[in-house]
Order: C-alpha cells, then sequence, then structure tokens
C-alpha cells in the first residue's frame, strides 16, 4: 500500500490540457477542470533580473508595482476596486527569471479577471506614479536591511553566481533605484513584454473556446517583438566568504553547488537528493543538526533555472556554534558523495514529493504555478500524474549517478556573521 | 450580480457536520466531505502562553516540540518515519491561548494520521530529549532576535496586555527557558492536556462512525482532569511607548486597540472594520500611506480571542518617516471615529471576506483551522455559508456602532525604531 500508486491513478481524473498560440505570438494554455470550484489565471513573463542591464538593476521588480498603479484606461484605483469587486485573490511576485502576475476568482469572474489582468500588462507607466512607487521600492529596500536571511541569500547568490545573470539581485540597489528613469522602464518593458515572451495560463473551471476568443480580441493590439535572453556560461568555482554584518546577532550559512537546469531530466532525481539531504523533520540535516540540538531549523533543495541549476542548504546558527555547523555540513555532503544515498531514503523521498504534488494539486491557484512556471521552459505540458510517476520510476542508481561528479565539493559555502562575532 | 450570493448558496453543499463527546471527555467534530481528495485532522488543545505560571513562561510552545519527541512506544525518528510513510502534510503551532497539532493524508491513510497523532498526545518527555530540545527552544529565542518585526510585536503585546495573559510571550525568555524542569513540563501537560480540554477535529473524505469507533478505543486510557483557564480582567490604557532597539534600521510600529471576543457577535462587524482600515491593496491605510509612497506595506486587523478581542495595525517605515507614518496612522484611525464607514467601503470588505471564506474552504486543511479554531471557542459549528451570510448582512450601521466607544482612541501605540534614531 504506497500513497503514490494510489495517487498517479487518480490525480488526473476530469482535467484537459489545451493549448494555443495567437497571431502576435502570445502562448495561452490551460487545464481545464470542470469540478473545480474556481478558475485561477496568470500572465508569465518570461523576464527577470537575469535579464537585467546593470544600469537597470531593480527594473523588473519595479515594473512589476508600476502595472498595478494604472493602464492607459484606469488608474491604481480603479485596478484595486475592479479586483476587489470580483472577490479576487490575487498577487504577483518577481523572480531572476520570471515575473507573474495571477489571481483566481469564482468561474462566472474568469472573464472580467482575464480582461482586466490583460489590460494591467500594457500599463501607462505616468510620471507621477512612477516617482511615488519609486520610494515605495527605496522603502521595500532598506527593511529588507532589517532581514540578515535575505540579505545573506542575495549576496550568496550574487558571490555564487558572480558573472552570471541568476545572480543579479532581484530589488536592486538604492543607487540603482534613485537613477532609474521611467524611459528606461519603458524601454525594458517594450524589450521584454513582447507576446512572444509571455505565456497566459489558466487552470480549474472555465470554457476554453470562449476564453480564446476573448484574449485573441483584447491582446488584438499588442505588437510581436523579438526578445532573446543572454546564456553566459557559468562554472562554478569552490570556495567561501564570510562576511560581517551589523544587523546580525546571528550567524547564517547558505551552501550553494551547481545543479540541473528546468530542461534537464535529471531535475526530478536532484529534487530526490536534496530532499534526502535536508528536508524538513527528516533527513540527513535534519538528524545532523537539528535533532542534535545544534540549530533550530536547517534546510536543503534544488532549484532549476532556465538553462542552470542549484543545490542549496541553508541553517541559522548561534555564533559559537557556526564552525560546528558548517563543519557538520561539509561533512554530512561528503558523506553523500562518498557512500551514496540509501534506498529507504530514496522511497521516502519520492514518497513526500509525489504527496506533495498531489496536495498541490487540489485548489486551481495552486495548479496554476506548477503549470505555467514549467510550461514557460520547457514549452511541454505535465500532468501532475506524469509527473509524479517520474518521480516514482527513479532509482537510488538515479540518484547515485547525480552524485559522481561530486557537486557539493564544488559549492561555495557563504557565511553571514555578527560584526566581532567569535564563530571562528 | 454579486458573488457573495453565489459563493453562499454553493459552499455548504455536500458538507455534513459530526459531533460527540466521549465518556473521557474529549469532542470529536468533523466536517464530512465525501467529494474531498484528502482528509485533514488535527487536536486542538485550549492551551497555550496565556495560561503559564510565570515560571513555566514558555512551556506551552516547548511542550509542542516535545510531542515530536517520542511516546511510551515510539522514538522521534519512528514518528517522522511514520509521517513520512503516510505521506503526510503535518505541522503543529502553539499560539497566546492554542496549540494545535495537524496533519492531512489522502483518505486511505487516515486511520494511521489518527493513531499516530493520538499516540503523540501522550508523550514520553525524556529528559534526554528534553536536554537536548532545550537547546533547539533557545536557538528559536536567539533567531527572532535578528527579526525586529517580531519582537517588536511580542513586546507590544506585553505592553498593551500588561497583567493579562494575553500579553505572555509564546516563545518564553532564555531565563525562563533554562530553569524550565522537566517535572514542571509533566506537570503542565497533565493540567493541560486533559481530554475534556482538547477537540479532535477532522475535514474531508472520512467515514465518521469508524472513526469515532476508533478514537474511543486508542483514548480509552486517558484520564479527565479538571481545567481551569483564568480571565484576568483587562482594561486598556491608552498611551504609546518608543523603544530603542540595536538590530533595527528600520522603524516598527504597532496600534492595539480594544476589539471583540471569539464569543462576542459584533466579531464579525469588527472583522469588516479592520478590513475599511487596513486590508492589502485597498483600504484607508493603503492609500493613505503605501499609495502615497510613504511605506512599502502597512495592514490592520481583528483578532478574536477567548473572552477579549484586539484590533492591531502595523507599519514599517524608514526611521526619517516615523514620526508621519505614526501621525497618518492617528489620523486615520481619528476620521474613522469621527466620521463612520462609507457603504461601498463596507460593501467591498463584505465581499472580500466571503470570498476569502470560499477560498480557505476549498481544501480540507484549509478548512480544518476554521472548523477547530471557531467550535474551540464557541462551542458551536457554522458552515461557510452560514459564515458568509453573517457577513452579508452586516450593514453601515452594525460596522459604525462599534466606532461609537471610540476604540481606537483608547489604542495604544508602539515603536521600535533604530539605537541613535532621529525619527523625533
Amino acid at each position: 500500500m504506497n500513497p503514490t500508486h494510489l495517487q498517479t491513478a487518480r490525480m488526473d481524473t476530469g482535467m484537459e490540457f489545451k493549448e494555443a498560440r495567437l497571431d502576435n505570438g502570445l502562448t495561452v494554455i490551460a487545464e481545464v477542470n470542470p469540478a473545480a470550484r474556481s478558475v485561477a489565471m496568470g500572465y508569465f513573463v518570461k523576464t527577470g533580473s537575469r535579464d537585467e542591464r546593470p544600469e537597470e538593476s531593480g527594473v523588473s521588480h519595479f515594473l512589476e508595482h508600476m502595472l498595478f498603479k494604472g493602464t492607459p484606461t484606469r488608474d491604481a484605483l480603479e485596478i484595486n476596486l475592479e479586483f476587489d469587486h470580483l472577490g479576487a485573490q490575487n498577487n504577483a511576485f518577481t523572480s531572476e527569471e520570471n515575473t507573474v502576475y495571477h489571481g483566481a476568482v469564482l468561474p462566472e469572474f474568469g472573464p472580467r479577471l482575464l480582461e482586466l489582468l490583460t489590460d494591467m500588462m500594457r500599463p501607462a507607466l505616468r510620471q507621477e506614479d512612477f516617482d511615488t512607487e519609486k520610494q515605495v521600492i527605496l522603502e521595500e529596500i532598506a527593511l529588507y536591511a532589517d532581514r540578515p536571511q535575505f540579505m545573506a541569500y542575495d549576496w550568496a547568490r550574487e558571490r555564487y553566481f558572480r558573472g552570471h545573470g541568476l545572480g543579479n539581485s532581484v530589488l536592486g540597489t538604492v543607487e540603482s533605484i534613485e537613477a532609474l528613469t521611467r524611459e528606461q522602464m519603458a524601454d525594458y518593458h517594450a524589450r521584454r513584454y513582447s507576446p512572444s515572451n509571455m505565456v497566459l495560463a489558466l487552470a480549474g473551471k472555465l470554457d476554453w473556446e470562449a476564453t480564446l476568443e476573448q484574449v485573441r480580441e483584447i491582446t488584438r493590439g499588442w505588437r510581436p517583438a523579438a526578445v532573446q535572453r543572454e546564456y553566459a556560461p557559468f562554472e562554478p568555482r569552490p570556495g567561501e566568504f564570510r562576511q560581517p554584518y551589523a544587523q546580525a546577532t546571528q550567524s547564517y550559512l547558505w551552501h550553494f553547488a551547481p545543479g540541473f537546469a528546468a530542461q534537464d531530466e535529471r531535475r526530478y532525481a536532484a529534487g530526490v537528493l536534496a530532499n534526502v539531504l535536508g528536508a524538513d523533520g527528516n533527513s540527513r540535516l535534519h538528524w545532523a543538526l537539528v535533532d542534535s540540538g545544534l540549530v533550530e531549523s536547517a534546510s536543503a533543495g534544488h532549484e532549476d533555472n532556465d538553462g542552470a541549476g542549484l543545490f542549496y542548504a541553508f541553517a541559522q546558527t548561534d555564533p559559537a556554534n557556526e564552525q560546528a555547523v558548517a563543519e557538520v555540513v561539509r561533512r554530512e555532503m561528503e558523506r553523500l558523495e562518498r557512500e551514496g544515498v540509501q534506498a529507504d531514503e530514496v522511497e521516502r523521498a519520492k514518497n513526500k514529493i509525489a504527496t506533495g504534488i498531489v496536495f498541490a494539486g487540489e485548489t486551481p491557484m495552486n495548479r496554476l504555478f506548477n503549470l505555467g512556471l514549467s510550461y514557460v521552459y520547457t514549452g511541454r505540458y505535465e500532468t501532475l500524474g506524469e509527473m509524479a510517476r517520474k518521480y516514482e520510476a527513479l532509482t537510488v542508481a538515479d540518484v547515485n549517478a547525480l552524485l559522481e561528479a561530486k557537486p557539493f565539493s564544488r559549492g561555495f559555502l557563504y557565511r553571514l556573521v555578527p560584526e566581532n562575532g567569535d564563530g571562528r
């Protein structure tokens, strides 16, 4: 009696996948589920801090804010009022390589939400709104200064990915934001928000033909443009860096190591490996660091980006234990590389991941993210069941094969520590 | 076409409520939904930091950790392995007045999850585990020192609720945790984890009769004990406090004001009022503080506790704007008390809250929290539709009635600010 088997047999029931490409280049995809109680949708724009020129640092995230400030026919108040009238659960986020605008409503309000989100994709970028929102962005940058864990993450990425766009800060800096002009933002928008660089994804209860007809109509004025992303060569250099920080009383350790890209089928095995190393509650790092009382939490994961991937591990510790924690992390990684993973660990990790897929699939909103983010980088639709079966099929040998290149030994250990810390 | 009407007509379909009280005093409740893909369940223990003696400060939260460390027949590894074998999504949390242990699994694994959670409620509390876990708790207290927003919240509550248990820290202090003994914890457990002080709640796909039979069998050994909670008189004193903090580079403002208890029907109108004041994206504080560029985020809400309630508002700001932000918060609150709320604001807030109820009801796990937490303090079951209709029935007069007592003018403003800050 294995949960994975039960799940895969059940999870694709009643779902139907649809896709279309409009003449302007926009891709529209949908996972239609007539039994759902809501419909979720989102524009997945294939752009983020990795696509910014140095003098534009932070523009992707700032632009995300500006899309809520107005279009040629709506001001900020009208946009917010419409979301509220629809009773929408909506939000947006920007990462190193994605900018996503999403919402969920009752099925009756799907067409109105679609119209609103689509209108927002062509913002007015009014100078006055730009100037006011710049202050909000500067506030946001300032508030992260009080979150050492976040700063450690940002700075560790910058050092690990040195010279590669994946190391670019999403927020940008006070200097880059202060210097940014409305014209630079408009230029970035014109370059990156081409329909050919966007995917509109929908999940839940919806009428596919009517949706497609509506999208065609309301994006008629959208012009395609050639869009490129730079894939700078990236070769991780093993090393470490230790940085004192006035706002920290604790020590923050991030370990980064080369992983597998979103286009690489080995990313499934990488997910299992990261789970064995550092899943919450039951993993090598949990038993070595948390159960032993050294730290309150420790974790590891795998991130598959466009053309590159990353194993990460994190621990936060009393400065007095910093050296001990760093040594345990290294020891557990070396042991993995030397001895490989155990069969029962792999089964457990597969089981946890597969169950996570089922729970993620319970609501259209959660389903939307799987659907949109994976399609953007693979151009393929994978049902929940297909995804779960890929994990199910993995063997100990598949996972151990990833360890042959000794990825963790080629990793980078970053520590953010209190000033005057005695961790050494 | 109002989303609220559509929702209330639809949301209770197929749900059946069940409740029973066992001879040992344990209450078991369930919202059975045969169409669900999973089952969620949790023990809701009516205990938290407000129920701690001064010398036990932090014991509720520490005890929550210890329930994962072992029972007479399982050690920590066996507990974690069983959760993993079931593919459970599980967790626990402790607040000022609740300690909750919850999990969700595929329906087939419901009985095994129930057995595991039930076994955990009677922990072994082994001395060795206690000593090790004490270090984890101390680590957790230390890590919050680097999160000024959290510290500000804890200290603001302590000052606002001075002398009332709702001001007690959930984590406790380094001193109280270091001094705590295993015997004190065992005594607290015996006093507070009586079956008569616990509710077992379930939601989703399950067989009620079989569940009840199983619970009776596995809790046969549980002994009832008399449990009391102190309801100290609480009279808020208007005032303010400003505290410098070495780890802060930003200023953190919390405003607390008297609200309505979980047993008070006016809590629905209070929820609408708080939404009008400070809901994310579209509210008085949003337009006055965020849209104007003063802060990156500002929010307000209402918390209904056992026998008391709280309006809260929060803003985080550049120290240079601290005074301006504090003045805007006060001005908006005074304006509310003077002019009351507008009809369109109330409609919007009702609509947002009702839609939130629908989305919260999409998965058994989300449903579980509404069900368990409200039942513990009201002893009554409310369907999603009933809850939504209570909001729907509210009028502008209902909301304005709450403002007659001028709750915000009787509030308390707490600020955590950088050392050497120039906010004044």
